[in-house]
């Protein structure tokens, strides 16, 4: 079996280490991938921490993945040596479900397979970005667009789509008001996908920290949430919810305007309550979204494409380990603007 | 000013009685309308017994009006002298507010003036359909198809856009399977609209005493909603809800497939919970609509005249007021199919 040196942890408690990692075998339909960059997803530091359990060990984190094509299989069509590519949350799906079938691999109900703490269909345990290289079914590789910054790109394959998807969804756009809620990684794509999208773009926040940091992603305001509930009833036709605490469901809805949306992309771990008069009263809705399609991942890179729109990075120097273990502690403690990368020349 | 003969109760405690009762002055913009029939809604029962509080009374219920127009207004272009109409749930709208300007005068932001148990914008109490006369805004009467039975359409005044609203706006159709969940008033109506829109219509219920009746109505099967949360997981594309009880909402999202919608037309008086994995995991939603706009109504009974839809009912014969009050109790005890429509020659 091929090997690729990577960033893992061997336990759910241990730092990262550097070793070799297993790569999967170039198929007739695969393509061989250099990684150039791997974002820091917060769901990483769940996973790596097995917060979630069932958590596979040693795990080598990272679907926020970007690289460049070095080989590709005998029947591959859909990539070429040379490439600028990239790999998000999952890299195959069973094709055949509902979903699949309608072009929603995202939502496989036979279940895809994750970019790393998963299993392929052939058993064999899959391991993620925070390596030098990645081998994978070409229908699961998106072409990232040569005109936008390659490592600022990596953010885009998790953080971007999750956010992209559901505006794309209920079709943000001129003549709206929208409320992000959130400005992490999530929500800083969120505001600059709404604003390149033609909405007048609000943040919900709870901290003016972020001001400014806001206003140059073109967003109109940043409103604390709990002081404008009543100045700003019937205000937004959408929300997103980027953020993972418990949410003020009834006051949310109130914000919108008849007919508006209020979507889930963050959870908290617990039930939410809502009064049905608080939708009832105004055609409204509370949906979810989870990440995207392979056709809408892409979509969205071709958006970013036209767009000029990546992410705000930090970069980390994997040189040592111990500086992803770094990196994790001030996600967790919301202290990066607004996503890290990690530079995957330096694992 | 001018009287009609009425069904109307002095106080939340007393039963009906007969007499006059105010009648609107003719305008140049308004119609008078001899009542035909009028159908009886729970929620006319709620607020004749003033379980929501702030009832005016003498109130003289009834927001399911059909009659044959007498004498129109000098500047009335929409409706004239013989006409079929209609009156729904409300009477008059600001015309000024965002809901108003988009054509959703069922979401009016200033307040609509509801048919009875409000105030007209000139402070008179407005009353309802169990009376021999109406008169009312132009803009605010509907025409009601000739071929339909003219006592059985009274209920889709109320009943009928309650659910056509919804089912229209969520967009139900051919290839979709659609959950009714209750058949009562605004079920079996529901029922009725999903099959002839194209859907493979189920009814979701809670005893198999209607499953016959389900059939007839066009219904594929009619289903016990606690037994079949497993076997008919991801299965609707579209459930709608018109029973008042708390849901298990998180069970009947999981019965929707991806991109699936749950909404509310009924509710309890009680906050409902979810866990946001339930819509995140699938693309789904959970939304509410109250009644129709206008030109929903309209499109609605022009629906049921193409369909040739009307509600089941059983005739009041008002002769003696009491027999108003009888049907109440049968209302709330869930006896009744399906409807209950008062003779208005009987009042």
């Amino acid at each position: 079996m091929s090997k690729t040196n990577a960033l893992f942890a061997s336990s759910a408690s241990a730092a990262f280490e550097k070793g070799e990692m297993p790569l999967r075998k170039l198929t007739e339909t695969s393509v061989a991938i250099d990684i150039k960059f791997s974002g820091i997803c917060h769901s990483d530091i769940h996973q790596v921490r097995d917060e979630w359990s069932e958590g596979i060990f040693p795990m080598v984190p990272g679907h926020e993945i970007v690289g460049i094509v070095t080989e590709v299989g005998s029947a591959v069509t859909k990539h070429k040596v040379g490439d600028r590519v990239g790999i998000g949350t999952f890299v195959d799906s069973c094709g055949k479900c509902d979903p699949c079938q309608r072009g929603m691999e995202n939502y496989c109900r036979t279940g895809n397979v994750q970019t790393y703490n998963g299993r392929h269909y052939d058993g064999e345990e899959s391991y993620g970005g925070y390596a030098k290289q990645i081998v994978a079914n070409q229908d699961f590789v998106l072409k990232v667009p040569e005109s936008i910054d390659f490592a600022a790109a990596a953010p885009l394959l998790c953080a971007g789509v999750t956010v992209y998807s559901p505006l794309n969804h209920w079709k943000v756009g001129p003549g709206q008001k929208v409320g992000i809620m959130g400005l992490g990684g999530l929500g800083h794509m969120a505001v600059k996908f709404a604003v390149a999208m033609g909405a007048e773009t609000y943040v919900l926040g709870h901290t003016a920290a972020k001001v400014e940091d806001a206003k140059k992603m073109g967003a109109t305001d940043y409103l604390i949430t709990d002081d404008v509930k009543e100045s700003h009833s019937d205000f937004f036709d959408f929300i997103l919810n980027t953020t993972s605490v418990d949410a003020d469901v009834d006051g949310l809805l109130g914000m919108l305007k008849v007919g508006g949306s209020l979507v889930f992309v963050g959870v908290s771990g617990n039930k939410q309550n809502f009064h049905p008069f608080s939708i009832i009263t105004g055609l409204k809705s509370i949906g979810g979204a989870n990440t995207g399609s392979i056709a809408g991942t892409q979509e969205m890179l071709d958006f970013c494409g036209e767009h000029n729109i990546v992410s705000d990075i930090e970069m980390v120097d994997a040189s040592d380990a111990s500086t992803v273990d770094a990196a994790y502690a001030r996600v967790v403690n919301s202290d990066v603007r607004y996503r890290f990368v990690i530079d995957a020349s330096t694992i």
